[in-house]
């Protein structure tokens, strides 16, 4: 064995190149790897292993002899390309929301169901980056209680809109504070020293469609439709790492105490909750790990059994990029590519 | 009637600024006012109706003749110069801690409860600055429906704890944007492209100071202790306007229709609800408004009778001194004073 033929589709965007930092990490087995992008990007140039790869226009015949399609390059291009590459004989992961509710597709976080990897057909989708970082902490929480229903609001950073917003909030930035009125272009509205109530579009019932992906692919990933979940999803003068304020009620009684030790046992989650000393997960000091930090752990006075917690993650890598070479990782380990 | 005579303590800082602009722009009669402060700001000059007026040291004797004494400089200054205040004659209307939860001591959202400054005793206490503008928004809903349970996570600003956490949030912001690291100094962690889920000091339970307030003054205030709150409360990388995402189960269902409709007729409520057309609260555009403006309102689908709302009010304003001047207003108009 020397490795797979590796496609990252969507390099050259804020995804993409995560993902090829964390396959460089993770050492996955790499026998080649293949950036992919949209004709515009087409000659740019990403590094991999001290190599500088030349990026390659996206296209059917791209994926010949790849083993495992990382895309991360927006619906559009998902639903075009990526049947093409299962044809080929890749397996896709797919981080864009063209798949997810799709029965016949796998929606994973490996900490939550990586037996549902198993009966993959192809096309295997990421979820969403808001709602990866708040089952992987619910789950073990779920197993000794079953969870009944969670209230979220989240504070989400802009690079989980990509790149180009990273840089519209570091220009605003700098031209309020130099007493200028920012022109918005990313986003609807001036995102530098304010809030967004807007993530995503929205349909009929007031709701975005990124609360939705919260409310929806948890039922998935938890393999539990009962798990009734409402969100308010919130755009935040953040550059990276997602936060989460989520209030939940168990059918069984969890203390904070108990609920601590079992988060500190958990896979992929770390608490940091000791408010007394001022420490707990912020956003600015946790970019570029891969875990979900969970604090702020607090008994929900208001009902029987409720829980307060606060929960933050690199929306790039356990949100998105971490989470999609994890599944490649638990796919080659159980001979499912 | 040739109006009053009126201090305020704490007039160098954000609130109370803030409360003499608004006494400006209410007419507010004033006969005279007192811009008094800790001895640091002796000597300093604030402008009121076009005149600079010096700021004078806070202390028993300054009260003498006093009418109205709008607090403002902290818990600790209110519990030493308040009872001096009422002994000379002044009503006292205070925006610390200090004398909330007091049974004896009104706690009044004038569009909420101004019945009970009936009932004052010569001190009247403002409330917290997340409650108010979330109970403005409450009440009309309570009285339709009866509100069973509150859960609310809040994004607020930094000019909550002051002047110099502004400033410390345009300095970090420059630095950041610099390449450097920056010094926290006003907050424990740095407030610049991050968020501090730690307001007040924290107690046993895990929850701060802010949260239970939350939970104990919009009992008090509605004159319903089976009101059941639990809240998250964040510092945000905003300069004004605090913004609360609020979920509410009701006894009686409310349509989001009805729900808008009892709002916009609600007295210091703005509905700002029309996400199709990008329409919805966001602090950096509401600085400098008195009214508490709500959006987002949604059917929480997760209960029977649920609601989930974007709340955003100024809180120098709404959530300080335009409260504080309201109540002042009310007092002159039932000849409470």
């Amino acid at each position: 064995m020397n490795g797979y033929n590796v496609a990252v589709v969507g390099a050259t965007g804020a995804v993409g190149r995560t993902m090829l930092r964390i396959l460089e990490e993770q050492s996955f087995p790499v026998k080649r790897i293949l950036p992919l992008a949209s004709s515009r990007s087409e000659g740019q140039t990403v590094e991999f292993m001290g190599c500088t790869v030349r990026v390659e226009e996206a296209k059917p015949s791209s994926f010949e002899g790849v083993d495992i399609a990382l895309f991360s390059a927006g619906k559009d291009v998902s639903l075009t390309l990526s049947p093409e590459a299962v044809k080929r004989g890749a397996v896709v992961i797919d981080n864009s929301n063209a798949f997810r509710m799709d029965p016949d597709v796998p929606l994973v976080v490996p900490e939550v169901n990586p037996q549902d990897l198993h009966k993959h057909r192809g096309i295997i989708a990421n979820p969403n980056c808001s709602t990866i970082q708040m089952v992987v902490v619910l789950k073990p929480i779920h197993d000794r209680a079953r969870v009944k229903r969670v209230v979220v609001s989240t504070y989400q950073a802009v690079s989980g809109t990509g790149l180009e917003a990273i840089e519209e909030l570091k220009l605003q930035s700098r031209q309020v504070l130099e007493g200028q009125k920012p022109e918005p272009s990313v986003y609807p509205h001036q995102i530098a020293f304010n809030l967004l109530p807007h993530i995503d579009v929205f349909d009929d019932t007031g709701y975005t469609m990124e609360e939705w992906k919260m409310i929806r692919e948890t039922k998935k990933i938890m393999g539990d439709e009962n798990i009734a979940v409402t969100a308010t999803t919130v755009r935040v003068p953040v550059l990276n790492c997602h936060s989460e304020s989520v209030n939940i009620e168990t059918y069984e009684k969890v203390t904070p105490e108990e609920a601590r030790r079992i988060l500190a046992g958990a896979p992929g989650v770390v608490v940091m909750d000791d408010p007394a000393n001022k420490v707990y997960p912020m956003p600015a000091y946790l970019s570029g790990k891969n875990e979900v930090f969970v604090g702020r752990i607090r008994e929900d006075f208001t009902v029987p059994c409720g829980l307060n917690l606060w929960i933050v993650a690199d929306n790039l890598r356990k949100g998105a990029a971490y989470n999609a070479v994890q599944i490649a990782e638990y796919l080659v380990k159980n001979n499912l590519v």
